[in-house]
């Protein structure tokens, strides 16, 4: 049966976490139960950390995903961000704010889908904090990773000529967001699953980014999570270049199309603002390229798609047709509506 | 002229501390704008992590502290983590959620007393997260650190017959909150500054835990962030030992014992189960008690105060007047006000 907050206290939060993690085998100084945790890389290895803030009511609805996907996504949000800079994720930390309506349930819920994506991706969970809050659910993490030493891909390696590559489809998530914000049911969900699944339980590229840096194939590299022209001109800030796309070849699943038929929407919406991919969006220079397509099929079954070409002038450009315009990124922002 | 988040946007805010980061002479890949910071701790070293989650409501009330003394806590709370490991605090991360009323000027401050707390201590703020909140303030800090290999200070440490130490006074903070939550004014507020300051800006022991560590002179360490008896609870939990504290050996401030006079507190009260105080708590082995005390004389010109006894038979016992009493440990806990 449930317990409420009350009944677990403090303690009994924390304890359902650290059961679990100390059960996933931590050496000594890499548990929970200190002031901090301890951490050393491997020889050679160079640290990456990335801290992600999940809020009720901003990133997430208690509709729109059960609390174990919740506990997946929060983790793989900062998974995402090691893969982007090529690295390994290693020790993970949850900050969590609970309401007053949680109980140990939820508690439960959040651990065992955070768990489930630590073991899916080799991470461990290793501390954190657990206050009350009086709105919403909140879930802070921070993610500890590994990548040797200067091979991190970085967002400002991008040259003119540079190729723009995806490491897969875009627009799933968004149109998975779609489907569970619909007021009105659309017939044949049941074939909507992936779409339902890419925003529910996200699987970022922590393979491909690490094959990227260790081969050294790729001269930038971001994650898709504010939506593909925003994190594209992120790219394009960090390197002083600009960028032209081509959204004809922007790869979307078929899902997504068949959704975007049935509702009358356009999927290209989704797949250049939607957000919330986390899939990898890398440049290459061209001498690279062949290698690098020849490596992802050969140690990934992989086969990016080339979706656009870097520039020296500043700025967006994408063709739709035979003209290319130029596009100002539409990403989520948080305090522009 | 305040701007408006709305004014301001995603970027606005985010380059606001950017400014700030960068200017501060960080190496290549240190600075803002990947998808992770990249962190590499000196040949010998371990990093420790630390996080900490603030909410407004729960941690703080922003009519009794002022967002710049509130950047500076957010901070110091995570390196009072590092200073009870024995640390050195290096790389800061700061995942900010702002409501709706926030606005150019609360993000000044708060990046303001942050910067602040960074440079008293030698730490760089290098990465975070900016997200809009539906209701409260909420700052989540991670922070981290280093530490000679294998020679953190843990809470697992203490033996029976160690002795229990303070490194500062305890009860200022409490008292400062008590001051600053008064429905009446308390006549000679000019003269409790200390009490306030103890509580708006605490100042972590960073070097105090760095000399216990690298002379090895404590057993285990902890600070004190949810009240004396119940970090003391910690050590003891993590130990597998109980502790004896003699009330009447902890050290208190002339302002604290004051105030309390005057409204008619026991500043006990304040001192054993207030929190907030982010002084050191450590365990000594007798034999190494006669070292820390001139080591600490000698370098910081600090006299740590010898409160209590680690005892074999589990739980905590207290002392005022003759007899010893059982005592239960009554910190702050989040679900059970």
């Amino acid at each position: 049966m449930a317990k409420s907050l009350r009944e677990l206290g403090e303690g009994g939060v924390i304890s359902i976490f650290r059961e679990a993690a100390s059960s996933d085998g931590l050496g000594p100084g890499m548990a929970i139960g200190d002031d901090c945790a301890v951490f050393q890389p491997a020889p050679g290895q160079q640290s990456l950390i990335s801290t992600d803030m999940l809020v009720e009511g901003v990133h997430f609805r208690k509709d729109t995903i059960s609390a174990r996907d919740l506990g997946w996504k929060a983790l793989a949000v900062s998974i995402s961000d090691i893969a982007a800079m090529g690295g390994t994720p290693r020790a993970a930390f949850l900050a969590l704010g609970l309401p007053a309506w949680a109980d140990s349930t939820l508690v439960h819920e959040l651990k065992t889908g955070l768990m489930d994506c630590a073991r899916a991706y080799g991470a461990r969970l290793v501390g954190g904090d657990t206050v009350s809050t009086p709105g919403s659910l909140l879930l802070c993490t921070t993610l500890l990773g590994e990548v040797p030493g200067g091979m991190a891909l970085l967002r400002s390696g991008a040259r003119p000529g540079d190729l723009v590559y995806l490491g897969g489809v875009v627009g799933d998530s968004a149109a998975g967001l779609f489907l569970l914000s619909a007021q009105d049911p659309v017939p044949g969900t049941e074939n909507f699953a992936p779409l339902l699944r890419a925003h529910q339980r996200p699987q970022p590229q922590v393979e491909l980014g690490r094959l990227l840096a260790s081969a050294g194939l790729a001269s930038a590299a971001i994650d898709l999570s504010d939506g593909l022209l925003s994190d594209l001109g992120q790219i394009c800030q960090e390197s002083g270049v600009g960028a032209r796309i081509d959204l004809e070849a922007l790869p979307l699943s078929r899902q997504a199309m068949d959704l975007a038929g049935r509702v009358g929407r356009d999927p290209l919406d989704w797949a250049v603002s939607g957000g919330e991919d986390y899939v990898l969006l890398f440049t290459v220079p061209p001498a690279s390229e062949k290698r690098m397509l020849s490596l992802c099929r050969r140690e990934m079954g992989l086969r990016p798609s080339r979706v656009g070409e870097i520039r020296s002038e500043p700025g967006l450009s994408a063709r739709r047709g035979a003209a290319w315009r130029r596009v100002v990124p539409a990403g989520f922002d948080h305090f522009r509506p």
